[in-house]
């Protein structure tokens, strides 16, 4: 995939130096050592969930393959690295050629973690999996982080739609990686122009508060607004006082109006009186949509409020409190010898301050229970049993260094709700608690 | 500034979708009520600051000042505009024309803000102002909320560096904002390669324990890394057991062994442990840079400790428990007609709902008392009383849509070590706590 092919505005040239600068002296001092060639394997995983989550969610996984493939160190990006005195010559000729040329394997974006999950492997020498860590750990650290709060919202909102909305509340390109993993999430659309040009994600939006104030009647807005965008426009009504509002959007449009949004107030009583208003000026199909700083909670509790969708900003691109995965790369085999045959072995930290890692390269395949519900996350790094065969969870994502897994964003949407229809019913519960699926070590 | 100046990995071509849908359908009603051309001021501000926080730091103007001169519409960004029917076909000429032409004006970067304060006010047509919402909030809120973090661990460092190593935790190009903004707020370095390139701060990082691991001894793996990268160096001690390592590193380096890191385990204890064995090894000048899930109150908590630098990540880029602000983007004053010479009247919205504005175009004076000290952010809409104007805050940023206030990012971090410095004592408490200044209105 050609720069031109991932488009504009999100497009990055090169992705080769979102990397932390250790991951290059470490290359050079590798280089230099002669060891920097022997194989290695490295896997993402996660220590811990955040504290009362029940569940991870795999996201960015499409952008992770997109961001290996552009990882290449351009004339510029080069001459930076030796005017800043970043590394020796040597390791710069080495960069100049630079293609990852392995294998990454993971699970499939979507799919649902747990902690010692083996997310992603990624596979071939030393010096060329290294250079990785940091940019796979942002993508999907940041991505699986709102994906997770997204498909807790989509479980509240149970069935009625969510759009996104937080673009103002984070970096203008997080904010459209993030409205992609809200999407893998469950949510239905964006309000961001950018996440609908570069991911195909549906966008919607009508008007604000200042458009109501840029007229000299509440009125006037209403007139210029259904006139310009039709009687199916969403009519922002708590400008001044909504009651007074609501009447006025069908007095204008008549009652085939779209919908109105009210974005402040107490939502379950605001929503209840609007409706009830509605309902007696005849504009029964008008819709009612709600944003006004809302999370997963807030959402469940409007479940029996007449609200038609919810439009999430704040709390979703912050991924609703806990804004970031603690997903961590680690070696955990490396070639015992420098020959190309020398066989892998197992390595792992072994420090005494509670960063453990378990060594060697992990299966992981989840058991269903006599129903089909999911029981237990098996992680192995032998022989896998006969009977978890046909459960496994990772997939080949890249080989030879080229992408092999490419897919539409609805696929990991689909695959995602399918996975956590799978989990025990207590994993939908927002309440604080562990894991829903204990880790089995094998 | 054309694309090139901009520099790579970070350049977008465009901002200009950076923007939510009801933004361009606005302004297609206001197009075809004939209302778009109606002179507004828009202000940004917050409400209220992160709970328990005394201060704001305003971050985020210099990547403002090139989002707004890069916003426009490119042949691509139309055509998608025009597929995906956001906005019809007049509403699509206007927009080929767009370039924004009107007036800025804020605190400049660096400066502390508090409750109310009008950080920014952007002046022109509806038409061009309302375009701008997305892109300006998403930069400031980002930006300024990872500033107002990286200024806490700063104070509580107490001078000794801080060095950024967040990317790994947050979107890859936020984290180069992150960089950024970490550096106005007061940190020395960062790890991340992108924000050397494309901000000039400075970068650091030697190696994590994947070298450790991938050689056959600790004892290969320092003398790899030593002989490649010097004495200077900095080694990494916690990967098996660390009185071992400090002995080896040592052994390997000699006593002009430039620093240890510790990663994990106690660091208060560790670090102690680990000078005075660096002591008894004659080492007296090895540095100890510990990095572990740092935040301002586990660095504050090792003020006492032997150690010589901080590395902070996670709760960096993460905002430390508050990864956005809550600054909005309202208008607060309109032209009553549609002549060019209309006065400006102050526009605000009145419902109910908690979230009140103030109409007006705002101007802000920090009033010090006797001894130079603020004591307070009066802000007014009417005319400046004569002992204020010596103390006002905004300047004027852009002007006919042109940048005139671009600055060399250490005027930002001066900038705001010197706000900081003139705050009540109480400011840089860390405790929880009411804004240090309260926002008077005259």
């Amino acid at each position: 995939m050609d720069d031109l092919e991932l488009g504009l505005p999100v497009t990055v040239p090169s992705t080769a130096l979102f990397t932390d600068q250790y991951e290059l002296t470490m290359l050079q001092a590798a280089l230099h050592a002669g060891t920097a060639h022997r194989r290695t394997v490295f896997e993402v995983f996660t220590r811990r969930l955040p504290a009362g989550r029940r569940y991870g969610v795999v996201a960015g996984t499409g952008r992770l393959l997109d961001a290996v493939e552009n990882f290449r160190f351009d004339p510029p990006l080069l001459d930076y690295l030796r005017e800043a005195r970043v590394v020796d010559e040597p390791t710069l000729r080495w960069l100049a050629d630079y293609r990852f040329t392995g294998t990454v394997r993971g699970y499939p974006e979507g799919e649902v973690y747990f902690p010692g999950s083996p997310i992603l492997q990624v596979s071939g020498t030393f010096a060329e999996c290294v250079l990785l860590e940091t940019v796979i750990l942002s993508i999907l650290n940041h991505d699986s982080a709102i994906a997770a709060a997204a498909s807790r919202m989509a479980v509240a909102a149970n069935g009625r739609p969510l759009i996104e909305m937080g673009a103002r509340r984070t970096h203008e390109l997080a904010a459209v990686a993030a409205s992609r993993a809200a999407y893998v999430g469950g949510f239905s659309s964006t309000s961001d122009l950018a996440a609908g040009f570069r991911y195909g994600i549906p966008t919607v939006g009508t008007s604000a508060h200042a458009f109501t104030l840029l007229h000299d009647s509440e009125r006037d807005a209403f007139t210029a607004q259904v006139g310009s965008l039709g009687t199916g426009t969403t009519l922002l009504v708590d400008t001044y006082d909504v009651t007074e509002a609501v009447r006025t959007a069908v007095e204008v449009a008549g009652p085939k109006l779209g919908a109105v949004r009210i974005d402040s107030g107490d939502l379950l009583l605001v929503a209840h009186r609007v409706r009830r208003q509605l309902d007696e000026l005849g504009a029964h199909d008008t819709r009612i949509t709600v944003t006004s700083d809302l999370d997963e909670y807030a959402i469940a509790s409007l479940a029996t409020a007449p609200v038609d969708a919810y439009g999430v900003g704040t709390r979703l691109v912050t991924g609703s409190g806990h804004p970031t995965c603690s997903m961590v790369y680690k070696m955990v085999a490396r070639a015992s010898g420098d020959g190309p045959d020398a066989p892998l072995e197992p390595v792992a930290k072994k420090s005494s301050g509670g960063k453990l890692s378990v060594g060697g390269v992990k299966w992981a395949a989840r058991r269903p229970d006599a129903d089909g519900v999911a029981e237990a996350e098996v992680i192995g790094t032998g022989e896998v049993p006969g009977e978890l065969a046909g459960h496994l969870l990772g997939v080949e994502l890249m080989r030879d260094g080229r992408a092999v897994a490419r897919e539409r964003l609805d696929a990991a949407r689909d695959r995602h709700r399918a996975a956590r229809d799978l989990l025990p019913l207590s994993a939908t519960q927002l309440s604080q608690g562990e894991p829903v699926l204990r880790t089995e070590y094998i």
